[in-house]
Parts: structure tokens; sequence; C-alpha cells
């Protein structure tokens, strides 16, 4: 069960190049992504309406794109423009296309009634296009329902045990409380750490970087394109860093994080792990990279074998722990949004 | 959907060797080929009556086939003749035989009510048994409904896009109105070009045909048996070739395609390319084989990701255009015959 | 459709060491086997009743086992001893455990209701644990219903066909009548072969023992379990063999078999193949083995072969020739039994 009315993180702008088509599963419709001569990022549905041919194994041709089948051309606004043999065209001869944005380094598409999509309601997320800030675009097909993968981001006790060897490293993340509280379309999840060890991976990245240090994590969850944003940082303990106080020598992140479901068992993970610091270190966004891409590793695995569990019992409404109070509040507002994007497509 | 009531190429000669036993799935059945002594080619039901063992697991004896678990032997005709440790067999032990004949380089098999095949109704294709003719077996599995091969077959507009480096070479056939009429069981599809581009594979076939050409393809389409006879040639331009001048140095083909569904969504495509000149020149049939190969590929290519779209949308009364006249025909004629075999079936 | 009251072969105990933990389905449960510190074997559901991990990918702690997601850890009767970040436990959060019994060389696990199981109803097989004979475990995974290799095991004319080349190596097999007697929970089988030639894997086996041979099986078949027990041996013919004379030089195995439903579809196929002579040899323990996996593989073949055969025809009452007595009583017992589970579960 997917919310269509919503903007999506579809693509990485830097996968859309002119003449390239790229064919992917998103809320189960398979779309075709393609960037017009101009740049502009476009979407239509990967099925030629003549017979049902997908128009990714066709051609691009300027700003249209042809089905090689039988040779019908196509629009950006998925009008057929050609047919071969035939010089009238019925209007009523198109393909779906989608509404499409590109901003702040994503390519967005609006699954949902096209004349619901505003550009203005897609959630400002600056740091990937900002020059403060360096990163390297990150992607992980994980084979479960989104809905697993977004329990998994609501409830950071996880890292405790999944994480220990990498984001985690001590007991303290599965032994703190979190502040939750909400925000608009979603939550903000509040978690310190005062005087903990550094987490392996911060000691890989940066070994100067000597503990305790004190630590922070800020998120917010949207529930509508599946969306976090997560403030995450290690200052040498007690100088005051979980008060506000910028403290010499604290190393700052922002992780921006994009579920878009592919299929109801297979999703789509966007994530960029941006940092204001050292900026021209690519060596250090390369190792950035790669230390993000093993945690999220171990997150697949565990997600995917519980996506196995959860397909052979047929259960989907798991027991909530007390850690569980973000997910618990998640998975409400979801239902809730989810009713009312049913009640949006029926009336 | 099947019509079982019709005759099937099941089947090359070459493969049923004496002792081998083939298994091969037509209609969704499991049929066991094999060769008799005599060389007869008989055909049963791959599945053993007594407890379901494959046939084909077992071995040949004489003209009788031996279940390989309990030992059962079964004659020709589906009859079990030997059961081990048992001296009085039921008649009514027998497993399923199906009417088989070779005849023209093939082996046809008749799928449904035995007591209505009748060999007078296969439909003669002589070119393979003459000796004016050369040629090559060729196949292809193809996973896809034979309906969408028999709708690539109805309309070679497609051969100006999916072939356009094979059999194609030009929007001719794309801009080019067919002419269709009706013959006994089927119909004929005539298609002219004058003064065409020599196509990509026949400048590989034959170097020395310099364009332009006249160019013809008239095939016949039979909706019993999926079976297509097209004759096809190439001759210099502005000879009268198209008006039935016999005209010196023009190539000349007669192409044979039969499709066996093999389950719902998949078939098996037996082809061959006959010509009726150069007949001992082996590399020029090799030659063919090989490009006739690789445009087939091009079609399998297109009609395998077509059968993926149709079945994620579960979308089978595909659109047509003014180019799907054949097409639309061919369908037409499938529904009848589909219900008038059911009808058959039910009487 | 499995009987669930029943104590089945699970494991060999060689499989379970401590700290690792062994996942495994079993009538279509995912059970995790593991060892406690004092070596008792211990299973439980491998689904953490919290948000259905795997308890597979967590961790065993001295005798209890971590779930790696988020962390609770269970004690050996399924009960949840620990929560991070949660210090009352309610006795409700729980994973199933089932009963394990580790006797004559088996792990055997119980998997219906745990208060119906009692250790005395285990059926004693002495053989693997008396210091009188020698063996090695066998496992085959077969993917077939399990009531497809009872009826292989209940009626051994096969040997005469799949095994032509290794158990068997005569047609004497499939022209014997078997005596069948009724025995508590199950039937026992009698062959006897006066005068037989040595069968391939004999001959192989023991180079030195000259046909002809008086050949005997006897065999014991439970339903409950799925347990085969098989007295075999060979002695030189015509010496009383047969009626009980021990007859010098002559060979005696023991071959005890448990067929654990894995799915609808797949069996866990436990074997070992005593012997109670030459005991201290290791070669020929390999050799005894080697033999054993390839003669099963022959029935692995066969019977996936028939298992897809099954599968396609949607069949499973299937013939019964004469041949098929001991199939016909091993079935109807089945039925019997699994009527009587099904009523024991509604109780
Ligand atoms: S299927 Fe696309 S043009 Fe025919
Ligand atoms: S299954 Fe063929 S002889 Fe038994
Ligand atoms: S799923 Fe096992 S602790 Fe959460």
């Amino acid at each position: 069960m997917f919310i269509e009315n919503a903007w999506y993180v579809g693509a990485w702008p830097e996968e859309l190049q002119f003449g390239n088509l790229l064919s992917r599963r998103i809320l189960g419709q398979q779309i075709l992504f393609y960037r017009q001569a101009d740049g502009t990022a476009t979407a239509l549905i990967d099925e030629c309406c003549h017979r049902k041919a997908p128009l990714s194994v066709g051609v691009q041709e300027a700003d249209n794109v042809r089905c090689m089948y039988h040779g019908l051309v196509f629009a950006p606004d998925g009008r057929c423009v050609e047919i071969p043999g035939q010089d009238v065209i019925s209007p009523r001869i198109r393909v779906r296309s989608y509404p499409v944005v590109e901003q702040d380094g994503y390519i967005w598409i609006w699954m949902g009634e096209p004349e619901r999509a505003k550009t203005e309601d897609i959630i400002p997320r600056p740091w990937q296009a900002s020059s403060e800030w360096a990163w390297k675009p990150g992607y992980v097909h994980v084979g479960a329902d989104y809905r697993l993968i977004m329990d998994n981001l609501l409830d950071f006790s996880h890292l405790s045990f999944v994480h220990q060897n990498s984001f985690g490293g001590s007991r303290s993340m599965a032994n703190t409380q979190a502040k939750i509280e909400r925000i608009d379309g979603g939550i903000r999840i509040k978690r310190q750490y005062p005087s903990d060890p550094v987490p392996p991976y911060i000691s890989r990245l940066a070994p100067t970087l000597e503990g305790p240090v004190d630590r922070w994590q800020t998120y917010e969850w949207r529930t509508l394109g599946n969306l976090l944003d997560l403030d995450s940082g290690f200052a040498p303990a007690g100088k005051g860093a979980l008060d506000g106080v910028d403290v010499p020598g604290a190393l700052r992140f922002h992780s921006i994080q994009s579920l878009t479901p592919e299929t109801e068992t297979s999703t789509h993970y966007f994530w960029s792990y941006t940092r204001n610091f050292d900026l021209d270190n690519e060596a250090l966004s390369d190792k950035i990279l790669d230390e993000t891409y093993a945690g999220l590793e171990e997150d697949k695995v565990m997600i995917e074998a519980q996506q196995q569990v959860v397909l052979r019992t047929g259960d989907h409404d798991l027991m909530a722990l007390s850690m569980d109070a973000g997910v618990v509040q998640g998975r409400n507002m979801l239902k809730r949004a989810l009713a009312e994007d049913r009640g949006a497509a029926a009336a």
C-alpha cells in the first residue's frame, strides 16, 4: 500500500544524461526517466500505449522518445506525435507522463493525480545543493517493504546491535530514551549520548578524535515521500556541545535519506552523508561513502531477513515495546496519510 | 488459451533418433517424442500412469518405453505391455498417445481429440522436402505468449524499427500499406516495395546485389497450428519483378515458420529460410541461418519485454492502429477458432 | 499436510555446537537449534516475537539467544529475559520453544502440542548409539513431498530399475512379492531373494564376496516421524541364511532412515548405514557412505522429477498396482494418523 499523492525521490540527477533512457519501477509502476535537450528531466510510463512494448527499449529523438517496436513517437507530455504510415493522430493516443522536478540535488517525481502536484510542497533539503556541505550520492536496493525500513529508521536502538561495529559501538543507543515531537507532516526525534565512546566508523574516519565524546542525533521523518533528515555529531565530551556550544574539533554530519517504494516488497534507498568540514578532501568523501555503504548493508541484511519472516507468517502488525515509541507514531501517521491519500484518489 | 484440435509442428525430424527420448512441453502438456525401430515418430504423454514419474527419465526398449521408476513398459499406442511382478494387465493401464505424422520435413503432432486427427488436414509445405530449395532448420525459444509473436508476424511495419539493421533497413515497411485477403483458414498479406534500398542482411549475404531493388513479401498465415509461409524476394529495380517478370539476378526466399505454444507465456518457434538458388553452397546456408537467428533474436528481445509489460498490467486487448489491420484480422480469426475448438471439445 | 504431534529427527548431534545457531525449516516452521553450555539441545522458533527478525541472525549468550536487531534476549524455554532500555518484561513476551531430546545419536524435536510430548514415545533405534555398529551420518535434501519418498521406501521393486547399478542389480526385487505385516504404529516388510547376484554396490564394497548370495531385507516403517529401520544382508547362497542360520562370511547392515518434512514439497532425509563387522575400518565407512549417497541420489533424481509432474497435474492419488501393497497400507495408515493428529489439535 503506497501513498501516491506525494513527491518521491526518483533518481539522482547524474543518472539522467541526454539520450539515456532510465527505466525504474516506482510504487509498482514502471517509469522511464530521460532528459530533454535543455536538461529538463522527464518521466513517462515505460509502456507504449500501442502494444505495450517498453519505451525504454526505444530511442530518444530530440526531446521525444520513439518506441522501437512499430515506431510511435511520444513527446514529454506523453502525447503521441508520430505514427508511421498514419497521418491523423487522435489525441487519445498518449502515454501517462509524470510531474518531475529537479531540486536540491534530486530528481523528484509525483506519482499521484497530476493536478495535485505542487512544486512548493517539495520538502527543502538544502545541504546537497549548498557549497558548504560535501557529499557523494549513495543508493541501496533493499528487498523489503519500505515500512520495515521506516521502522528501522524510527528506532535507533538498533544501532547498538545491528551496527555495533559501524554506526553504533556501545549500548547507549539502546538504553537512551529518545525525545519525540510532532512536526508538520512528521516527527522529530532527538537522542543525546553524553560522554560516549567514539563509534567504530568515526574512529576509522577521524582517528585523531579521541573519546569520550558528546554525541547527538536529531532527525526529522516525513511521511510523504519517506524522507529522513538527520543532524548528527561528535564533540569532545563535557564542553557543552549538547547544550549548543560550538565546540572546536567537533564533527558534524547531515545525512539525508529517502525511501522510494519499488514494489510492495522492495525499496529504492537514496542517501547521502553530507559534512560541513574538510570539504575538498575527496578521499574523505570516498571513505564516508564506503563506511555508510557498509553500515547500510548491515541494515539491508537484517531487514531482508525480517521481510522473509513477515512474508512467511503473513504478519505485519509487529509487537511494539517501549523502544518503539517513534515507530508507533510513524506507523500511525502513515496509516492516516494512506487513508487520506485513498480519499483523495476517490474524490 | 490454446487451440487443441490442430496439427502443430512438434519437432524437427533430426531431433528424433532411435533410442533418444525427447521431452518437450506443448500446449502445457509434457510430451515424450521418440522413434520406433522402423523410424516411425511416436508421442506419448511424458507421465507414467503408475505414479507419475516422467517416462523420459526411462529407456527405450525396441518400440516401447520403459519407465525406470518401477519398470512398467508402454507401447507406442500408450498401452502398458509389462508390469514387473504382475501377469495380468488391465487395458485401462495406459498413457495417452498422440497422433504424429512426419511430413514435409516436420514432425507434426495433434494435441486434441485423436479421432478428429486427419492427416489430409496438414497444410502442405513443399519447400523443405523439395530438392529445389536449400535450407537448414532453425529453432528459437521465446518467453512469450504465441499471440504476441503472431501479432508480430502479421504486421511487418516492425521491420523498419526492430530490424533496422537486419531484415529491414528502411522506413518503407512502416509506410507501406499491406494488401490483405482471406484464404481458407487464414489470411494472405502482400507487401511490395518498389525501388527500395537493399536491406542490411541481404547486403551481407549477397554483396554483389546493388540497390535499389524491387522487394516483395507475400505471406500466408494460418490460424490452426500458427503457420506462416512467406515468399520474399529482391530484384534489380524497375525490371518488372513486382508484376511477375522473372528478372535475372533476383533472389527469392521462402521462409516457413511455425509457432507451437509451450505454455501460456512461452513458445517454440520453428523456422527455416529456404532459397531456390546456389543450392549446394553450404557456407551460404550457414550464413542465412546466422542472419535469420540474429534477426529473430531482435524479435525475441522485443516480444519478451512486451510480454513482461502485458503480464504486469494484465492487459491483453492491445490498441490497434491502422498498421494493425492484419493483426486485427488475425486475432479475430483466432477468437473464432478458439470458440470453435472449445465447442468441439464440449461436443 | 503434516502430522504435528510426533517426534521427528531434527538434526544430527554434531550439527549443534555451543555458540552455533542452526536454522532449519521443519513442517513449514523455521526452527532455531542450539546447544546450551551443559550440552542440552534446544529449539526455539526462529522468529523474534518483537519485530520478526530471525533469531538465527543473532548470537548465543550463555544459554540464551540475543536477537541482534534490537537486542531482546530469550531463554531456552522461550521467555524474554532482557529488553534493552526496559526494566519490566511481561511474561507474554516470549517465543515458542519446542521439546527436544537427544537420544540414540539423533536430535529429536516434537512439533505439536508440547504437553503431549512424551520422551518414552520416541522409537528406540539402538544401532547408532551402540559400540557394536559402525556408521557415519548422512543427509540428503530432497525437493519433494515426504509422501513420495515414503512411497519409494515402501516399495522396493524400484531397486531393480532406479538402482540397477547400485543397490539393485537384478530384476529380483521387482519380481519378488513382499510379506507385509502390521506392527504397532506401522508395518513390517520382509523380502527374501535366495541365490541372487551380488548387487553392484556390494561388489564394490566387498569384492571378495562372490555370488550367488542369499539376500534379505526386513524393514519396519513407522508413520509417526516417518522412520524406517532396515535390516539387510548377503550370505553365500544355500547355507540357510534366510532361515536364520548365522552363515560365516555374511554381511549384515542396518540402515536407519528418517524423513522430516521441510515444506509441502521438500524433505530432510537423514540416514545412516550401520554395519556390525570390520568396525574400525574408517575407509570402509567412507566407502559405504559414498555408495549410499550415490544410490540415494538416484532416488532423489527420480522423486524430484515425479514431484514436478505431480505439481503440474495436481494429482496426488496415484495408481496402485500389485507391487504397491506396502505403499497402499502406508498411505492408509498415514491418512488415519493425519486425521487423528488434526483431531488432537482440535480437541
Ligand atoms: S508497441 Fe510501441 S509502437 Fe507498437
Ligand atoms: S511410476 Fe512408472 S513404473 Fe511406477
Ligand atoms: S526484532 Fe528482535 S529485538 Fe527487535
